[in-house]
């Protein structure tokens, strides 16, 4: 059985990514991160949702030093509430996914796997630099001219199955593969029972997701 | 004053690259990495080396779960002497400097930097992938799709001043810019008091640089 590491946070994308790699017959890895963030509830979710993929789940535990100026991060910045800027937004986190995908290039051939996925998206997204395909594409370069694995044998593919996809494609697929969504968090200023603030950039396009896919949005939200 | 960020293990080559970006002007922020590697000696040197050169300096600890199968981490697997092999040896660490770069990024940032100097040759080197004039290329391609500061203004550099150096030239170049070698700690298997084997691949390429140099080696070798 072929080994996937999974990029993997407990919010809507990222659990869309892991059912979908699950679906395609890859024993799943699945990478979570603790950078500081205000959310930090979302590892608890993520928790429990691996348990019930049954997938390796590995939480890593990293240094929030490196993510000055975030809202995301840092506690004098408050996280926004989404707004129709085009601008890259303050809850942008320096090298935030080049770190991550490092984390998973460096597990994934540890553990021998060439498989490594992403739930980003260029459709629906706050427009961070780090979830664009030239992004991913270049990561992939990268990743085969970095590692022994990707030299020796090659083949080393970064998969973001979402990037082209619009929220509610990603929630429809979603639940083709069985996810069940209420169990996921996505909101940058979850509270700690995991409820959602409804109006933060995350909250926003995931409403917005259910909403077009004409589905019930199982969110709690704590407020509006 | 514009800034840097320098990789900064403490050893002969990333400490010639501090010196190189002082002298170029730079202010300069040492960044060094503790990851579980047996010889962590080498900090106990970064820190003084980059006191001696007035450089900012922070140590960042990461996971060390990620390079397992590494020589230079893996207490079950000896640090072998130097041999002739070709092959990409065993003490080569899992995506260890896209990881570093990665952090380095992130901190560059965080900091409004837009040059990153990193002491990797391919010239005199054990042949880690991650060491080749490609990797870096790809890393600076990357860099600048990454972040909101490359993606807004362009011109993040990753400088690799001693690529094409063999290990005589950079110690030529460093002694012309002030290193005091006999500071620096370059061997996988330094003891306590940071004196070096004399047999692993470091310490054959270190010894043959000082040799082919015509210069005294200040190394202090506890055997051989």
């Amino acid at each position: 059985m072929k080994k996937a590491v999974i990029l993997f946070s407990g919010g809507l994308d990222s659990t869309t990514c892991l059912a979908l790699a699950k679906s395609q017959g890859f024993s799943c890895y699945a990478v979570s991160f603790d950078y500081g963030q205000k959310h930090s509830v979302e590892l608890s979710a993520a928790i429990r949702i691996a348990e019930t993929f049954q997938a390796k789940h590995v939480i890593i535990t990293i240094p929030n030093n490196q993510f000055s100026g975030s809202a995301l991060t840092d506690s004098t910045i408050a996280v926004p509430d989404f707004n129709h800027s085009s601008n890259i937004p303050v809850t942008y986190v320096p090298a935030r996914n080049t770190i991550f995908l490092s984390f998973a290039l460096g597990l994934a051939e540890s553990l021998q796997a060439k498989d490594i996925f992403i739930g980003v998206s260029a459709i629906d997204y706050s427009g961070y630099p780090d979830c664009r395909p030239e992004y991913i594409a270049a990561f992939q370069t990268l990743a085969n001219l970095a590692t022994k694995a990707g030299v020796e044998e090659g083949n080393i593919k970064i998969h973001s199955p979402l990037i082209y996809l619009n929220k509610a494609d990603t929630i429809k697929l979603g639940l083709s593969l069985g996810v069940n969504y209420a169990h996921t968090i996505s909101c940058y200023k979850a509270n700690k029972d995991g409820h959602a603030c409804g109006k933060c950039d995350s909250c926003y396009l995931r409403k917005k997701g259910f909403l077009d896919a004409g589905v019930a949005d199982p969110t709690l939200y704590y407020s509006v």
